[in-house]
């Protein structure tokens, strides 16, 4: 059952959590141990988006009548009663989800690509964006929202997923976006990282240290983050702020919201405008990859946000930038750490933490997708499975919870994870433990406590 | 721009042209040569399709509540006025299209999969749905739809696309359907062409006999259209419905309908709701792929829908049932007929129709994702090579046209499609005038003129 927002109560303002919080989230670091101010950020983003990432005072942030505009093509989106999916599991809780396959790349990324492309091409002198992308789903709606703009997209594409099967790489050309396999030639990392080992097949990490390596040495080049950074939970707030209004209309107030997470922007996303919510019982988890679980085992440290160090250090829990994640489906999941603003709201105990395997997490989607009719993206699978438990464990209770979960896209451009499983090809992966104990031996000294 | 529809002004009923004409349609034959009446289509279909099917008085029929609630999860979808795209063409002509992607299945082939799903699991003793599909978009509509009412769901694939790369099988896979390789040992048919040909690569007109021997030979199975049937174009029309509700609140009349043609319920389901605007001028466009153009160069005759002849003869412009088309990739278009309402709207010139080769529809496509952010259907691409040329025509004669068309759905199953475009491996396809003229002969002879 669809619970549709009418256009008219559509939000103008993003939430911004950071007012709302008891505690002080440990600022941004620069590699020499200094908190960093405007300036160091300016040669990287547009200065609405530095001003959106520091800021720590105004709770709504006006949503430009541009934005405004964009969201409307395919917002508000709905949010669906999993009826069939409680039928089928016979629990008597009520599971709602809020669907952002919608939208012109099938994907919430949407949200915020729009954004950064709309800023950067406010700015004078920004003619181009440059993105790194593991299958392509961030790197196809930035492409489509530079398009927009009519600015030009550049996307470092992780090498293995650009010589696999994937489709990632043909959306974004066709999209007119430039996708350069990573490591490359073009960048003083990639280089080095080709003459160490000719044959690399690359890694989010790397990509993110090539994108940001161009961004820093062109003028007329900005850098777009798709996840972790606090504007990017900024503008993902559409999810909540829409999703609150809709819960409102159907007179239920979530009891436990669920939610994938990878860098922690759709989690941020759509429980932060909850938040307050927390006073009458409401839990919030995070739903890790148990191949990869940034919360649940890594440390709360500074740590890189890439392979090279060159972005500025952030504080969360991390896995260490140097840990390779084995080969698990979920691009989204890999990443070595979380959002800063998620990891403080798990260190203060204000949120949970769940992890799941990949087998787990694709058998919940298959059930999902027969009763639903749509079958969730790799990522969203996990929140899923973490929902099924949630709602049997309602079924021994008897217990009438509302479940409120995140269904972040569509499966478009993993399609291909979905085959591999159909034909018994995906193995679950163990958590390597000791390959993160010397990531985290490698964590940048400066800055730690 | 979005123009949206709110939910409280969907359409109770749809719309049968049938009453509206001015002509009459040449019913459904036996291959002996009578017109076909209800209870030879009984083993085939449910009781309330063949009503519809066979419908000729009734203007209005109501859709069933149970069919409203599910339409309403993914439906009103939205009209869009294709501002970016106008700007890149620099064209006076106003462009619309009403968007089918936004369905579960990603499809405008959701509109009847529910319906058909729906009153099979009304019958008595009906515990399958089976039908043919190419690549799968179809398939996956109808095995979500049946999910939805607990009914089984069969489908005979071409045995080419099945084995291919294409992610439609496993697309019906995850969603519980049984995807059968056609031609297979299952059936009579199969049996007979693979005795003949072991290595049959299979055809839509093969898989189409096959699933239709399942029915006709089982009493607890019904066989499901996809498309050509008027029952099909019937459901459909909640599309044109719609958008002609959202073309009244932009306060525009369409000065020309636009639509690709397969098998003719798409442009069925969007124009016929206009039909009696054709009085101030209004025109209609089939648009067709060069390499299968059934009716701009097919002949209209009496013709079976499938390979064996097991179908009742449908009046049509048509290639002849045993043409094998080239091997384009748009596979909705390949379809060797058109229904025959679309068909003897033709033929009393009350529609036109236009050919365009793949590289002209797939350029067209990337012209269209690059401005407007969506990646058209292969299927909805020749559509809009004949939108864009209808725009730069208006930009010579300054004429300030209102274009509507139909894009049906979005590129989730067809990426390698895109995939094969931009690495330079889809060639055109000439049209087999040859090929055509042995098919043409080969027509049955009962019940020609």
């Amino acid at each position: 059952m669809k619970i549709a927002l009418d256009a008219k109560n559509m939000p103008a303002r993003w939430y911004n959590i950071t007012p709302d919080l008891d505690f002080d989230v440990p600022p941004m670091m620069s590699s020499s141990g200094y908190p960093l101010s405007y300036h160091d950020l300016e040669p990287l983003a547009p200065s609405a988006i530095i001003d959106q990432e520091l800021e720590m005072e105004k709770r709504d942030i006006p949503i430009p009548r541009e934005i405004q505009a964009l969201y409307s093509e395919w917002r508000p989106t709905p949010l669906y009663r999993a009826e069939r999916l409680e039928n089928s599991l016979e629990t008597p809780a009520h599971i709602f989800y809020k669907y952002e396959g919608y939208s012109p790349s099938g994907s919430h990324e949407m949200n915020t690509a729009v954004v950064q492309a709309y800023y950067a091409a406010q700015e004078e002198n920004v003619k181009r964006i440059v993105t790194a992308t593991g299958n392509g789903e961030w790197g196809a709606s930035l492409a489509i929202a530079c398009n927009y703009f009519g600015i030009q997209c550049q996307v470092y594409m992780v090498r293995s997923s650009y010589e696999e099967k994937s489709y990632g790489r043909y959306v974004m050309e066709i999209l007119g976006a430039e996708v350069i396999p990573s490591p490359s030639q073009k960048t003083r990392t990639g280089q080095k990282i080709l003459a160490q080992n000719p044959d690399s097949p690359g890694s989010l990490s790397i990509a993110l240290s090539e994108a940001f390596e161009e961004a820093i040495t062109r003028d007329d080049v900005k850098f777009s983050w798709g996840t972790v950074m606090n504007h990017v939970i900024l503008h993902q707030t559409v999810t909540g702020l829409e999703a609150q209004s809709q819960m409102h209309q159907a007179g239920a107030n979530p009891d436990l919201i669920i939610c994938a997470v990878g860098g922690g922007s759709g989690l941020g996303g759509l429980a932060f405008p909850f938040y307050q919510e927390r006073g009458r019982g409401m839990r919030i988890i995070a739903v890790e990859t148990a191949a990869a679980p940034s919360l649940s085992k890594g440390r709360y440290a500074y740590d890189y946000g890439d392979t090279e160090g060159l972005f500025p250090l952030l504080k969360m829990y991390t896995l260490g930038h140097s840990f390779v994640p084995p080969g698990i489906r979920a691009g989204g999941m890999r990443y070595h750490g979380i959002s800063p603003l998620v990891s403080a709201l798990y260190r203060e105990k204000q949120i949970e933490a769940q992890s799941y395997t990949q087998h787990k997490a694709f058998e919940a989607a298959i059930t999902f997708a027969r009763t639903e009719g749509l079958i969730p993206s790799p990522e969203a699978s996990y929140a899923v499975a973490a929902v099924i438990d949630e709602a049997l464990a309602c079924k021994q209770t008897k217990e009438q919870k509302n479940i409120l979960f995140l269904l972040d896209g569509n499966s478009n451009l993993d399609l291909a994870v979905f085959k591999d499983f159909v034909e018994g090809a995906i193995e679950d992966q163990p958590f390597l433990g000791e390959s993160v104990q010397a990531a985290l031996e490698k964590l940048p000294k400066v800055a730690q406590p």
